[in-house]
This record gives structure tokens, sequence and C-alpha cells, in this order.
């Protein structure tokens, strides 16, 4: 790549298409039953957001030449993982998890409809996901399906492992262990599944989603840090640090930033082959790291 | 049928086969992570119960002469529809939800573990379900995983209906809508993917499976409100079922008796056609209303 690429730009092209299908899904897949039940579930999915892992999917699909339009089936998967990922926020927000009063600047679900609503958004976002996916049940869907599951299982078992670590300082392989769960099992399922619905195959994306989940983790630990610091005065930032099973804690910030920009390089190597299909990719690897929030 | 079907000893049965594969499934399929939550997840899902909702699915593959093995497709839905079902046992017994402390007879999730970790169990038991499903994923599982996505769905939307419906009266389209999506959508879900696991068509399974799932919600309301009336004495026993969203709090108890009795007759009179294959099924239909617990 020589001229810098304009992944802001693409970036907000991209949402603004998934925007589209998102609002499609909860229109076709949302939950009827009660209207308040309806609302909430349109509430959160459609709260805006980045979309970063939609993006992954139809960025993977285009590099390995497959089809990424708004009727693809690399389309479908990227909402279905959308809704994955938005069931787990709405979820990770509830007052037993992290009790959060704010989402993307607008109140939690459970604090502008009530917590129960919460819960069974979260539930029906999932299911929804599964059904949306499904809609043409045949092979290729069944595997996407699966690789679905497989990744909101990790999710799950990632989020225990945090909750289990407060407190206690993991080792580096526990910390690996617990980014590659949390964040880095839908991460990777985003662009083994782009590959996946765009062309049939994995192609060698797992280990690509891999290092780019893990990116992401040490990139967000890195900006959190940042923000800590700055909030609170640096010592105190480095103190909140300390406590948090994060790689920028257990080997500092300077080590941690060379380990985030070595896994990007990885990533960037092994797509090399796919030639300028992949420029997209490649650029979201590299805004993975560099981004501001 | 002549000789009658000794349907209670059929069901242990079962429940000791399906009871066998979910132990099975806990082992391959279960969250990996820290050991509270593999322990939280092994403890929902083995805790015992009647397991009718599998049972359902191999009589329903049974019924269109399909296999129902241990290692059948059937056998494999079974146990990701009781993993859905589970699911939504954990989630619903919530303190933010019916907040229960005991589920058959043993302390619920939330209160042998903690909050957070029963809302985790229920998220990855419904992932997990995907996943066990979907281990061979072709065009059938696929199939089928649509069935569940949807059932799974309509039952979150019922949850949310009966939450709304408490302190004010509903209508009887009302009251049958809900029953139809809390509990009759993932009964009726057991027939038809017991067909469509058993012989690859619904073959006219989704009226059997509706008439079961509503015969079934009306049983659960009369036998509900016995037992108010003998801990309440019988008159509070009355006072309280009218203010719940059921079909024997808006017709009375003997019509709403009558009513379930003609859909068993009913169900029973579709299954005539498939001989003594469905014996099976037809004894769950009428044990589904005759049931003491």
């Amino acid at each position: 790549m020589n001229a810098p690429y304009p992944i802001e730009a693409a970036l907000r092209d991209l949402a603004a298409r998934v925007e589209g299908q998102l609002r499609a899904a909860a229109e076709r897949q949302g939950l009827a039953g009660p209207p308040r039940l309806a609302g909430a579930f349109g509430y959160a999915l459609l709260g805006g957001g980045k979309r970063l892992r939609p993006a992954l999917v139809l960025a993977s699909a285009q590099a390995v030449g497959g089809d990424a339009s708004d009727g693809s089936l690399a389309m479908r998967f990227a909402v279905a993982l959308e809704m994955v990922h938005t069931y787990s926020l709405v979820h990770d927000d509830l007052p037993c998890m992290d009790d959060d009063d704010l989402r993307r600047g607008r109140p939690t679900v459970h604090r502008a409809y009530d917590e129960a609503t919460a819960v069974l958004v979260g539930d029906g976002l999932q299911s929804a996901a599964f059904a949306w996916l499904l809609a043409e049940p045949d092979a290729r869907a069944a595997a996407l399906a699966r690789l679905l599951a497989d990744g909101a299982t990790r999710m799950v078992e990632g989020q225990a492992l945090d909750m289990a670590a407060e407190g206690r300082r993991l080792s580096e392989p526990e910390v690996h262990d617990l980014m590659a769960r949390k964040t880095g099992a839908l991460l990777q399922a985003a662009v083994v599944g782009g590959a996946l619905a765009g062309c049939g195959e994995i192609r060698g994306m797992d280990e690509v989603g891999r290092e780019l989940g893990l990116a992401f983790q040490i990139a967000d630990d890195l900006l959190d840090l940042t923000s800590d610091a700055a909030t609170l005065g640096k010592a105190a930032g480095k103190d909140a640090a300390a406590g948090k099973a994060t790689l920028p804690s257990l080997v500092g910030p300077e080590e941690a930033r060379r380990r985030a920009e070595a896994l990007c390089q990885s990533a960037d190597a092994r797509l090399a082959p796919l030639g300028a299909r992949a420029d997209l990719l490649r650029a979201l690897a590299r805004y993975v790291i560099t981004r501001r929030s």
C-alpha cells in the first residue's frame, strides 16, 4: 500500500451499510410481543457504534475475492455477528456484571428500560442472530452458525475469566487466554467467517483473525490506560492499570505497544499474497492499533 | 391403544438416556474458562427434571419412522433443545425476573453461585446448544437450528408478554398468544424438530406440536391452581388464579380442562394414520394433561 488508505471514510461507509442491514434485520427478525420489548431491541441494536466487527467480516470476504454486497451471505453473517456482540454488551452492562449506566453516550438498556427487559433483549438478540443467519438453512450457513456459536461460547468464557481475575495477578499465558476469549473470539470469528462466507474456505484467515483480535485488545487496554491517566493523573492511571488483567499492566505500555505492532505486521504479511483485494482488511488491521477511541 | 401405555416407565427410561447425552454434551461442549463457570453449567444442565421436551423430540422422530437412537440427529436436537430450555429457566429465576430461590428442590443457579454467573451460564447454554446441534453443519442440522432459534425467540417474547400482563386482565386471544409463545413455542419446536430430524420433513407435526404445547400450558396452570388452593385454602387459590394471565383464570378450571382434553384428542386424531409407531407420542400427549406434577 503506497498511498494511505482512507480507512476512516471507508469505515463510515461500511457502518452506514451495516446500519441499514441491521435495521432490516430488526424489522424482519426483531422481537414481537409487547411493544416495550421490540423498542428495547431496536434501542440496543441501532445505537450506533463503529461496527468494527461487521466491517472485518466484509473486508475479509472481499480479501478472498468473495461477495460482500448488501445481499451477500457475508453481510448476513456480519449482521448476525453484530447482534451477538450487541447482546454481550447489553448483558455486560447489567448491575450484576459491570453495572454501567452509559453505553455509547446513551443510557444502557437496563437504565433506559429495566433489568428484566435487558436480560430478555440480550437473550432474544442471540437467538435472533442465529435465526437471521439461517434464513436459508444450507450447509454454508450451518458452518457459519457453528463458527458464530463457538465464538459466542468462548466470549462467555472470557467474560467469566475476566470476573475471576479481579483482585489477582494473572500470568502472561493467562492474560493471553483471557484476551483470546473475551474479545478475541468474536473478532477472529469475524475474519474467519468473512472468508468462509466469501469463498467457502477459511484460507488461513484463522491466524490473521487471531492476531487481529489480540492486537485489538492490547490497543483497547492501552486506550483505557491513556484515558485513566488523563482522568486521574498519570500515577493513578498506572495504579489502576496494575490492578487489571491486561497485557499493558503486565509488561508495560511500551512493550505492549510493540507486541500489538508485531501482531499487526504479522497479519499484514499473511495477507500479502492476496494483493490489492486485501487492502481494506490490511487498513482495518492498522486502524485497530492506531485508533484514538 | 388398547392396553395402557406404560408412560411413566417410558419417560424414566427416556430421561435416563437424555441425561447421559446431556452429560456428554456438558463434557464436550460445556464451558471452559474458570472452574466456577463450568461447575455452574453442569449444575444447571444436569439438575434432573422430567426431560419432557427431549422425550417429545424422540417420540416424534419415532412416530415418523425415524432414528431416535443415542447417536441420532433427533437426540442431538433433543439435547440442544433441553439446553435452550435450561438457559431460560436459569434466566427466569434471576432476581430481576421471577426471583426464585429454588428450582427442582435445589437452590437456583444465582443462589448456588451468583447472579453474574447465572447470566453467563444462561448465555453460554444458548450458544453451546447451537454449537452442539451444528456439530455436523449440513443442511438438515441448519434447518433444525433455524427451528430452534425461532422457538427460542418466541419464548423470549412470551416471557416479556407474561411480564407485561401483570396486573391487567388479558383477553382470550391474548392469553392464547402468550401460551403459544411462552411455553408453546419450544414444545412445538420439539415435536416439529423430532419429525424433521427423523425423516427430513415436518409431516403435519406443526399442528400436533401446537396443540400439545397449549394443552401442556393449560394443564400446568390447572396444577398451579390446585397447589395454590391446597396451600392457601380454596378461595385464596381462586383469587390468586384470577390475577394471572391463564386460561383457567379466564374461563374457569372446568372449561379449561375440557379444552385441554379437546386439544389432546385432536392431536391424537392427527397421529392416527401413523399407527403403532406413534404410541409413545400419543401417550406423552395424554400424560401432558393427566400428570400430577
